[in-house]
C-alpha cells in the first residue's frame, strides 16, 4: 500500500466516527493546490526571488497543506496577460504589476505606480489606511479579481539614453521604449513611446533604430548591459516614483479559500511587500557604483523637462478622469493623499535623509 | 455531551485507525496559548493597534489554535522590563523596541535605531537583507531571546522645547528629557538628560523643572497637548531616523513552536512591521497640520546644531567600539551600510521626492 492510499483509507476510517471533529480539522487544513503565474522571467531575481518566498511560506504556514506552484512569464500565461488569464479563472493567482492593463482601463494603474504619484512608503500608507486598496478591490472585482500588495521596486530610473536631454526640445522625437500611462504622458512633448521585447532592446539602441529605453532599476538593469550602448542613466522615473507590485487572486478562487488560509495568503502578500523592497535597497546600492565603474553616466532630467513633464500628466489626470468615473474616485483619493504626504514628509523624514546624504557627500559616513 | 468532550472522543475513536494521518494533523495544529507583553500603553493607538492586528491575525492562520493574548504596559510586566522578563520565560514573547534595553547593552539600540543610523526603508534592507538580523538574533540569543522587526514609527520628531535652539551654546544647561543613546551622545554638548514618567512631563514642563522633551511624531505627540506648554517643535529626531519596533520571543519557546507556528508568527511581524509605518504615514501629516494650527511652530535644528551633534555620535561609537565587540561588530556592519544606502537614496528616490515636495510647497498638488 502506499502512503497516499494509506492516509486515504485512514481517512474514510476516521469518517466513520461521529462527523463534527473530522469536518472541523478538513475545513481548516484541507489539501489545495494553486498556480501562480508570474509577470517576471527568474532573470529577474529580486521579483522573481520574492514569488519563491510566498510560496514556501504559504507551504511551511500550512505544514504543506497549501501548495501554490509558481511559473515564471510565459510558461502557463505570457507576462501581460497573467491577471486576464486569473480573472478568468483558468490560473488561480498571479505575481503582477496592475499598470500592465491600463490599456484595457487606465484606473489600473493605480496599484501600481502613476506619473508623479507616490513614493513606495506613501503608497503602502495610502493603500493600506488611506482607502486605496478598498477602491481598487471595488474595481478589480469588475473583473474577478481581488489583489494585495506583495512588493515594490522604489522609485525607479528614467532610464537609458544614448544623447543627453539638455532641454524640452530634445524629447521631440525620441524614440523612447516606454509603456503605459508614462508613456501617454511623455508623448505629449513629442516623445514616440516604442513597444519592444526585452530581448530586441539591447541590438535595437545599439543600431540606433531606438534612443532610449526605460527599465527598472540598477539591480536590475545592470545584467542587461545597457550602458554599453546608451551611457547616460537617467533619473528620476517619474512615472513611477514607488512601483507596487501585486498578487491577484480569482475572486471566486479567493472566496471558496477557507479563513486561515484567507489570513496567510494576504500575510505572504505583506512579508512579500516588506522584504522585496527591502532587498531592492540593499542590491541596487552596489549594482550602482559597479554601473557607474563600468561606464554609466548618471544624469538627473533637466528641471525644465520635469516640470514639462509634470504639466503632461496633469493634463492626462484631467482628461482621463473627464471620461471615466472610477480613475477620477481613485485619482483624487490619491492627490488630496499625496499633497499631505509630502507636506509631512518635509518635517522630520526629508531633513533626516538630506542632513545624512550631505555627510556621504562630504565623505563622513 | 458537550462539543468540546464530543471533540475529544471523536479525537479517541479517529486514534484507533491506522496512526499515520492523525499525528500529523495534531502536531502541525496543536492548542497553544501565550501571552504578548507590550512596552506600550494602549493610548498610543498605532503601537497598541499593531499589537491587536498581531494577535488576531495569528489566531485566524491557525483556526484559533494559536492564541495570543496580548497585555498593555504595566499589566503584566513594566514597559521597561518586557524583553527582560521574555528572555526569563516568564512571559513567551513582547512587543518592545530594543533600544529600551541599551543600559544593559549598548547593542541592543541596533534594532532599533542609532543617532544618525538609518531611515526606516534603509532600516529594513540591513536588517533582511544587509545580514543585521542575523547578527542581532546571535546577541540576543545569549538573553535568551529572539527578534522579528514588528513595525517603524519613521523618522521621529526632535521633540517639544519651551524656547528657541539658535546655537549649540544653547544646549549648555538644557533639561531635556531624552533616553538611551541620544540621551548619552546629546549630553557631550551639555544638555542634561532627564528620566520622567510620562504622566509627569507635561506638569514639569508648565512649570519648567524640565526645558524640552522628546516623544515620537504627530500623531501620537498630539494627545499630550505639549504645544501649550512648549510650543517649539523641532525636527528632526537625528537619534532615531526610523525606530525599529520588535516582537521578541523567549528562544526556548520558540524552538518548542511547531514549524507552521513559527512560519506564522514571523510573517504577522513582517505584516505589523509593513503596516504600522504605514498607518503613522497616513496619520502623522493631519496631526502635523492640526498640532500647527493649534499653535505648535515648526523649527529645524540650526545646522551646527546637527553637525556637533553628529560629531558626538561619532565620539560615542568610536568610544563604545573600544569596549565592546559585539557593539563594534554590528556599527561597522550599519556604517558600511549606511553609507551606501544614502548614496544610492540622492541619485532617484531624492530626486523624486524633492520634486514632489517643490511642488507642494508651490502649491501644485
Amino acid at each position: 500500500m502506499d502512503r497516499r492510499n494509506f492516509i486515504r483509507k485512514a481517512g474514510y476510517a476516521a469518517a466513520a466516527t461521529p462527523a463534527l471533529a473530522a469536518p472541523a480539522i478538513a475545513q481548516s487544513q484541507p489539501q489545495i493546490k494553486w498556480r501562480m503565474t508570474s509577470s517576471f522571467p527568474k532573470t529577474l531575481e529580486t521579483l522573481w526571488g520574492s514569488a519563491e518566498r510566498f510560496s514556501q511560506f504559504v507551504s511551511e504556514a500550512t505544514d504543506g497543506n497549501f501548495q501554490i506552484q509558481i511559473f515564471p512569464a510565459g510558461e502557463i500565461a505570457p507576462a501581460l496577460e497573467a491577471a486576464n488569464e486569473v480573472g478568468k479563472g483558468s490560473i488561480e493567482m498571479c505575481q503582477t504589476a496592475s499598470y500592465y492593463y491600463w490599456g484595457k482601463d487606465p484606473t489600473f494603474a493605480f496599484g501600481t505606480a502613476v506619473p508623479f504619484g507616490l513614493n513606495a512608503r506613501q503608497q503602502n500608507a495610502w493603500m493600506y489606511f488611506g482607502g486605496a486598496l478598498d477602491l481598487m478591490n471595488a474595481f478589480y472585482a469588475a473583473h474577478n479579481l481581488i489583489a494585495f500588495p506583495a512588493g515594490n521596486t522604489g522609485a525607479q530610473m528614467g532610464g537609458w539614453f544614448r544623447k543627453e536631454i539638455n532641454s524640452v526640445e530634445d524629447l521631440k522625437g525620441l524614440k523612447f521604449r516606454i509603456a503605459g500611462f508614462g508613456g501617454a504622458v511623455i508623448s505629449k512633448l513629442g516623445v514616440v513611446p516604442q513597444q519592444l521585447a526585452g530581448a530586441d532592446v539591447y541590438p535595437a539602441l545599439e543600431k540606433g533604430t531606438i534612443d532610449a529605453t526605460e527599465f527598472v532599476g540598477p539591480a536590475d538593469d545592470e545584467k542587461l548591459g545597457l550602458y554599453k550602448v546608451a551611457k547616460y542613466y537617467y533619473y528620476p522615473g517619474w512615472w513611477e516614483g514607488g512601483a507596487m507590485l501585486h498578487h491577484m487572486v480569482n475572486l471566486d478562487k479567493w472566496n471558496e479559500l477557507p479563513k486561515p488560509y484567507q489570513a496567510i495568503l494576504k500575510a505572504g502578500c505583506a512579508n512579500a511587500n516588506v522584504t522585496m523592497l527591502a532587498e531592492y535597497d540593499q542590491r541596487n546600492p552596489g549594482a550602482l557604483k559597479r554601473l557607474v565603474a563600468a561606464g554609466a553616466i548618471l544624469r538627473p532630467f533637466p528641471q525644465d523637462v520635469m516640470t514639462a513633464c509634470f504639466a503632461a500628466a496633469n493634463e492626462s489626470y484631467a482628461e482621463i478622469s473627464a471620461k471615466n468615473a472610477n480613475f477620477k474616485t481613485i485619482y483624487e483619493s490619491m492627490a488630496a493623499f499625496r499633497a499631505d504626504a509630502f507636506l509631512w514628509q518635509q518635517v522630520s523624514e526629508a531633513t533626516f535623509d538630506n542632513f545624512m546624504m550631505a555627510q556621504q557627500r562630504k565623505k563622513q559616513l
